[in-house]
C-alpha cells in the first residue's frame, strides 16, 4: 500500500478520519496535526451534522484546509489510511469502499455482530484492516506481561487477584477490561475464566479457593481506568498495573496502527502485529 | 499506680505477660526485652501447659530468671502493668485479681460478652484498664484521619471507596477493620454505614450510588492486611492507606498502653487515649 | 457583601472570571455555567487580547451574554466575587476597583513580592480575600491530614518519607507542594524542614539518619501530579496520597472559595478557612 | 544425578543445607520440612559453632535426627543436593567435595572474585551448580517482564522511572536489584545503563533527560524490599512492581532450584533456567 492516491511527493502518511466531530475524532484530528509524519487528508462525518462544510481543525482555532464532508468518496480522497471509531454500520459502509480503494482502515469501532465480522475478514482480503478491542498501546502490552507472568508464575502457590477502579457513572462491574485480563491469564495457564472466576466476596466466604482468579471492582469520581493484577506468594507479591488518565491513549495506539497499515498490503491485523508482540 | 509492689529502686515499669508461651506471648516478650525503660517481672500460662516451669525466655536463647507459671498471684508479683491477650474467661480472672493488687491491665483479649463487658467496666474503677479491639497504634491513628477526612471532604462530591487485601487463609470479608473504618467514615459525617454500605459489585449494577460506601477485598498468599481509603473527586483523589508487614504493630501499641496506664490510678481506657486522638 | 450591584432577584451568587480567554479562564467559566448556584457576570481579558468582544462562552459552543472586556469596570460590573488567576500585577488592580466596590477576589495567582503581599493585606480590610498558594480541596486537606499524622506518630519511631511524581517537563525538584508537605510535617513536630530534609540518596549513604525526612522525585509522561507521603514503623506503614489527574481540582477549590467569600464582609482569608480545617 | 549416594527408596530429592544455624539456613530448614518432595539429609555449620551436634531442627522444637556438624563429608551424606548461603571461601570448599561426589549445588553466597567464578564454572563441568544474584521466583520473573516491557514499548514515548523503598539500616541507594532491573532494561533496549542513569534529582534540574532511566529511593521502618518500575507514556502508565514481605521468597526460589539440579547431570545454571524463563 504505497499510497498510489496520494499525488504528494512528501513521505507522509495521509490519514482520513471517520466521525470528525466526535469527542474521539477530534482527540484524533489534534493528534494527526501534531504528528510529522501523518498529513490529515480527509474528515467524514454523518449526513446532516451540523460540523459538515466547516474545517476539520476549526475546534483547534486551525485552518486545516479539510472540510468535514459526509460524502464517502471526498473523504477517503488521497487518503492511505482511515481511522474509524463510529458505529458498526458506518464503519462497514467506509471499509467497503477503502477496500476497493487499497485504503487501510484502522477501526476502533466496537459491538459488531459475528456476520458483520466475517464481512471485514472478508474485505480484509483486499486492503490492510486493524481489528482491536482496545487500541491502548499501554492495555495490549499490558496483556502481554500478563500472559507472560502467568506462565512464569503457574508453579509455586501464587494467588491471582484482579482489581479495577472507574468512574461513579460506569455500570457494569468487572470492567471488559478486567475481564479480558482474567482471560489472557487464565489461558495462558491452560485453563478457562468460567472455572476459576470469583466475582464476589460478602460474608462468610471461606479460605480463598486454590487456584482462583479473584475480581475487585472500585467506582467513583471520574476515574478514567486503572487496572492491577496481584501475583500474592509467599513472601513476596508481583503486581502488574495499567492506568489511564486520558484517552490519548487510545489516539496514540490509533496512530502506531495507522503507521503499521500503511506498510501492508492486505489482512487483517491486531494491536499485537502493530507492537511485534506475537 | 506508683509501682508500690515493685522493691526495685529502679524507674523501669514492671510488666507482666499472661499467655506467655504463645505467638502474641513470645512477640511481647521480646519486645519488653527490648525496652529499656521496661522489665519482665511475671510471665503466666495455662496450668497443664508444657513451658511451665520454663525461664520466659527460652525461646530466644536467654535467661531472664523470669519462670513461666499458672499461680496467678506468682505472676502478678511486682507487677505494675499485665498485658493480656488471651481468652475471655482467663483475662476476667486475671483482671479480678489485678484489680485487688492495683495492677493495670492491658487487654487485647477479643469476644468479650457484654455481661463480661459490664464486668471490665466495674473492676476498671479500682485500676487502670485498657480495652481496644484493635492494638496497632497504626490503624487507631488511621481511624482517626479517616474522622477528619470524612468531615472535610464531606461536601463537593467525594466518592469513598474501601478496599483490603489480606492473606488466603481469611474467611471472612470485608475485615473487621475495614468494616470498621466504614463505620469511622459514616459516623463522622453524620449517617450510619448499613444505610451507606456497597459490598458487592457484578455484572449489571447501574452508575453508583449517590453517597454509597463501597468495599472490595483481595485475598492471596500471606498478606498480613492492607487497608485503603479512596476519596475519589473531580480530577483528584486522596488515599489513606495502612498496611501491616508484621504482627509488631501489636506488640508495640500494647507496650505504649503499658507505660500509659502506669501513669494512671484507675478507669477504662482506649488507645484513643493512650495516643491523645481524643 | 450582599451582592448590591446585581439587580436578580435570584439569590445565585454573581462570579467574574479573569484571564478569561487562557487555559485556567475557560476551565473556571466552564465550571461557574456548571454550578446552578452561580452565574456568570463578566469576564476579563488583557488589552489587545484576540478575545476581547467575543462571548465568554464562545469555546464551548455556548452564548452566555457576557462578552470578554478588558475594561475593568465593566468586568466588575453585577459581581459578588472575582476569580483570579493571572499575573501579581494585574491582579493587584483588579483588586484595588474590586476593593472600592466591595467585590470579593479570590487569588489564585502566584508569585507575589513582600511589598504586594502587604498591599493584598490592606486591601481586605475592606473586601474578602482569598489567597493560596494551592487552590486544591483535596491538598489542602491533605496538608491538614499530614499535620495531624504527623503529631499522632511522632512517638514510636516513624520514618518520613515523600515521594512525588510529575511529568516529564518539570523542571524543578521536589515539587513545591511536596516541600510545603515536609514544612507541614516538620511544624507539626516542633521542627524545622531544613534541620531535617534529606533530598538525595546516592551511592553509600549510611543508614537512614534517624528523624529526617526524605524526598523522592519521578519524572514521566504527562502525570499532573501524585505525591505520597509515608509513615514508616515496625511492621506496618501509612501512606497518605494525593493524585490529580487534570486541574479540575483548582476550579472546584476556586469556586468553593467564591462561595465562601460571599458569605463574608472583608479579610484576608486562606483555604483551611473555606475548608472550616482551622 | 540419581541420588545414588541415597540407600532410601523414597523418591524424595535429599538436601543438605550449609550454614545450618543462620537465619537464612533455619529457612531453608524449615522450609525442607515443610515439603513431602524433600528430605533433610544433612546440616553443615563452621568449626566452632555453638549448634554442632544438636539436631538441625532443635530451634523448631523438632527432632530431625539430622546432627549439625563441621565436618564436610558427613554433611554431604547421602544429599542429592547442597544448598548453601554462607561466605566465598567455604561456598568454593564445600563445592569441590560436592563435585567429587556428583552432589548438586545451589549457591546463594554472593561476593565472589573474578577468580572465584572461574573455579565454580570449572567444578560445573562435573556437577549441576546453580548461581544467581537473588534467588526469589518473584524477582527474576520481574527481570523478565521488564525486559518484554522495555522491548514492547521502547518506541511511543514511554519515560522509564525505578523507585524503591527498604529498611532504614540499608547503607546504599538505589539498591543493587533496582540497578539490575535498569541494566536488563537498557540491555533489552540495546542500550548502557550508564549512558541513561538519572540517580539523583534535586532543585533546578530542567526538564527530564530524554530517554534517561530515573531512579528514586525511600528508607524507613523494616521495610524488607519494594521495587516499582514506571513506565510513564501520554494518558497512561504501566506499573511493574514486586514486594518483599519476608525473606521466604528466597527460600522458595532454593529449593525450586534445588529440584532444578537434581534433574540435571551437570553444568551452569541460573534461575531463568530453573524458572524456564529463557
Amino acid at each position: 500500500m504505497t499510497a498510489p492516491l496520494s499525488s504528494s511527493t512528501s513521505p507522509r502518511i495521509a490519514v482520513a478520519i471517520a466521525g470528525a466531530s466526535g469527542r474521539m475524532g477530534r482527540m484524533l484530528i489534534e493528534a494527526v496535526l501534531a504528528s510529522p509524519d501523518l498529513q490529515l487528508s480527509g474528515a467524514l462525518d454523518a449526513p446532516g451534522n451540523p460540523s459538515l462544510g466547516t474545517d476539520a481543525g476549526a475546534f483547534l482555532g486551525r485552518n486545516t484546509g479539510v472540510q468535514i464532508t459526509a460524502e464517502l468518496g471526498q473523504g477517503l480522497q488521497g487518503a492511505d489510511v482511515l481511522i474509524d471509531f463510529t458505529r458498526p454500520e458506518g464503519t462497514l459502509a467506509h471499509l467497503a469502499l477503502a477496500a476497493e480503494r487499497g485504503v487501510g482502515v484502522v477501526i476502533g469501532t466496537t459491538g459488531f455482530s459475528d456476520a458483520q465480522k466475517a464481512q471485514i475478514r472478508q474485505l480484509a482480503d483486499k486492503t490492510p484492516v486493524l481489528l482491536s478491542p482496545n487500541m491502548s498501546v499501554g492495555v495490549n502490552v499490558t496483556f502481554k506481561l500478563l500472559e507472560m507472568a502467568a506462565k512464569a508464575l503457574q508453579e509455586g502457590g501464587y494467588d491471582i487477584e484482579i482489581v479495577e477502579a472507574h468512574h461513579k457513572h460506569k455500570v457494569d462491574a468487572p470492567s471488559g477490561t478486567a475481564l479480558k485480563m482474567g482471560e489472557v491469564i487464565a489461558e495462558a495457564q491452560g485453563t478457562q475464566l468460567a472455572d476459576r472466576a470469583v466475582y464476589e466476596r460478602f460474608g462468610h466466604t471461606g479460605a480463598r479457593v486454590a487456584n482462583s482468579i479473584g475480581f475487585a471492582s472500585m467506582r467513583g469520581g471520574d476515574i478514567v481506568g486503572d487496572h492491577t493484577v496481584l501475583f500474592a506468594g509467599d513472601g513476596e507479591r508481583i503486581e502488574i498495573s495499567h492506568k489511564s488518565s486520558s484517552r490519548a491513549g487510545y489516539a496514540n495506539g490509533s496512530l502506531r496502527a495507522a503507521r503499521y497499515l500503511a506498510r501492508q498490503k492486505a489482512g487483517l491485523f491486531d494491536m499485537y502485529d502493530v507492537l511485534g508482540l506475537k
